[in-house]
């Protein structure tokens, strides 16, 4: 994995950057699409590119329980098995072993916990994680963390952050695959001197890039960017940053503007779902009767396969009688929003007028919420 | 319209035609997937494309009930509706207002019924029909016709055939459209002689082209076979005779062979949506675990977007943990899969050997069946 910066904001410290890996270059910042079952909801490969997408993340945990990485990988591993061929990453698992699984056994070694699928035993630990990724073959693999959930009091944040620290040891250890990079995980929660520290020490482990973890789990939008903007800049600043699960549309730019570089949310396929699109001018929600006979594309100007071809009459229509259609366009829509937002973001960075970009931006999308 | 035979079989009474509309042009034999509700569940126009699909059906009466005939009329009619800028037929909704809707008041006028939707009171007869299908402007309307259930005496079958026979004429004096072709229907129910009485009177009243409706109702498919081969040489040769909601693949083979040029179907989407794919050997079952690692495509030698990029393994996988994205690949290839059998009936029929061609495809797919 090679990273190199192409571009350095002027008032902020938003940058750009190419990433280059086993499966293609990606340039940063970047918004990455969720699949975490090896499918973004609803979209094929070649829409994900119609839409812009440049990398997908997709979930050790989940394919870990289905259908089995010992599958994907006689299927020819995870890029074949999704018939995606360019960059991917996988989460480890950490997030949803600590907030999706139900009784489980935290030890040293891992956690065991029933399958919330079919009730049986599965163990995942340092090792066993780092063997799931390295099968699955994503171009980058993340450490297995223990993310706290919010609200956390200190005690229990700080123990999981070392304990995020141990595992991410243990991951590095293990890691088996040349031709795959590994991320680490700063942990933390919103106390400062532990992510502090969580980010000094995970930095003195030494990964191909960093990431951000432990937020998006409910804490409040002020503290999310408190912890990001006091993150970010004590991550080297020649390895790529990844702020884990964020976000809507504002927090992402103002995450840009404290130097992250890549991005993960189910924000754009969810919401597209459930009927609601993602503009400039804030969010659009297309059951709402008043457009049954609109003829606007759901963004003026936006030239994606959704907007190129449908008026929100035929949006509403579809959501009305419940054709899957509606999710399916609306995810296309989102996701080509969310990309041109990047490509917009690398833009600016390039020109030295981030700051403003960032400030118009949000101003903007706040203004004109459910138009 | 204009409609020429390109073909005509040797052994048997399976014509090829080109079918000229005001939207393009159709290579008969032909099938139309199902997009009742102005959607073909989950795939766009392009890749409806893709599938080799050259004409679409969509239901007047659903798209009266939602989202009304004069909304789509303000979005710019069916075809910019739905995106779909190549031949359309829109079914009259007869079928659905007999078999869908509840309590219903029927007269010589038409039929009152509660909407299944919302519980508002409608109306739908002959001069309601032919306004809602002229706002809706596809290149072919359906009369209004009463279709039998299955089984039905002889005396209620004569009824809804003698009243689809002045609903008919009805029709036909009340469509508005120069640019929008009109086809009538036979009725009949199973009974011979009832079915003969309304071709020859439908064909007396005068229609661009020929429906034989009634089947696909729920009768043995013997009963079917022998309606069909009964009823399509009756219908004028050098117009287009349309098998209204046929069928399963053999069921569409042999009716090519009594001379049928149209045909609709659910099965290949709604077979898709529950993990059945169509091949040539029979049906495959994509939640069958025996599938887990099937490196194979759903068809070898299947040059479909489904089949070219996927694997079993991956559709099973897809149907398993329940991602949209099986049922979407699923009706893509079952599509393709008819699309291709539709273009090996024309060169047969071409070649003259179309009786041939029938019987190994029947003999082959029904020999394997559930691979």
């Amino acid at each position: 994995m090679e990273f190199e910066l192409t571009g350095q904001d002027a008032d902020t410290r938003a940058r750009s950057g190419r990433l280059r890996l086993r499966s293609g270059e990606v340039e940063t910042p970047a918004f990455m699409p969720v699949g975490s079952r090896a499918s973004v909801r609803g979209l094929t490969p070649g829409r994900l590119r119609e839409c812009g997408v440049q990398m997908v993340l997709a979930n050790a945990y989940h394919l870990a329980l289905r259908p089995g990485a010992e599958v994907v990988a006689q299927l020819g591993g995870l890029h074949a098995f999704m018939g995606w061929d360019g960059p991917l990453l996988t989460d480890s698992g950490g997030y949803q072993v600590f907030s999706l699984a139900g009784h489980r056994v935290i030890t040293e070694e891992g956690v065991q916990f029933r399958s919330p699928v079919d009730g049986r035993e599965v163990f995942l630990g340092p090792r066993r994680c780092m063997e799931v990724q390295n099968l699955l073959g994503a171009d980058v693999a993340m450490v297995l963390d223990h993310c706290s959930p919010y609200p956390c009091d200190r005690e229990p944040a700080e123990a999981a952050a070392e304990r995020t620290l141990r595992w991410s040891a243990a991951c590095k250890e293990a890691h088996g695959r040349d031709d795959q990079a590994l991320f680490g995980i700063v942990q933390g929660s919103t106390f400062d001197d532990l992510r502090e520290a969580s980010a000094r020490r995970t930095v003195e482990l030494g990964f191909d890039g960093y990431a951000i973890g432990g937020v998006s789990v409910g804490e409040e939008e002020h503290l999310r960017r408190r912890v990001v903007a006091l993150t970010a800049p004590m991550l080297p600043a020649d390895r790529p940053r990844y702020l884990m699960g964020v976000g809507f549309p504002p927090d992402v730019i103002a995450a840009i503007g404290d130097g992250v570089d890549l991005f993960d949310c189910v924000a754009p396929t969810r919401m597209g779902r459930n009927a609601t699109a993602f503009t400039p001018g804030g969010r659009v929600r297309l059951r709402n009767s008043g457009l049954r006979a609109d003829r606007r594309p759901v963004q003026d100007g936006c030239d994606c396969p959704c907007c190129r071809l449908y008026s929100r009459g035929y949006l509403n229509h579809l959501f009305r009688v419940g054709e899957m259609l509606g999710p399916i366009l609306l995810s296309v829509h989102n996701l080509a929003f969310y990309a041109r937002m990047m490509t917009q973001a690398r833009r600016a960075i390039r020109q030295g007028r981030f700051g403003q970009f960032r400030d118009g931006f949000i101003a903007r999308y706040d203004s004109g919420k459910e138009q």
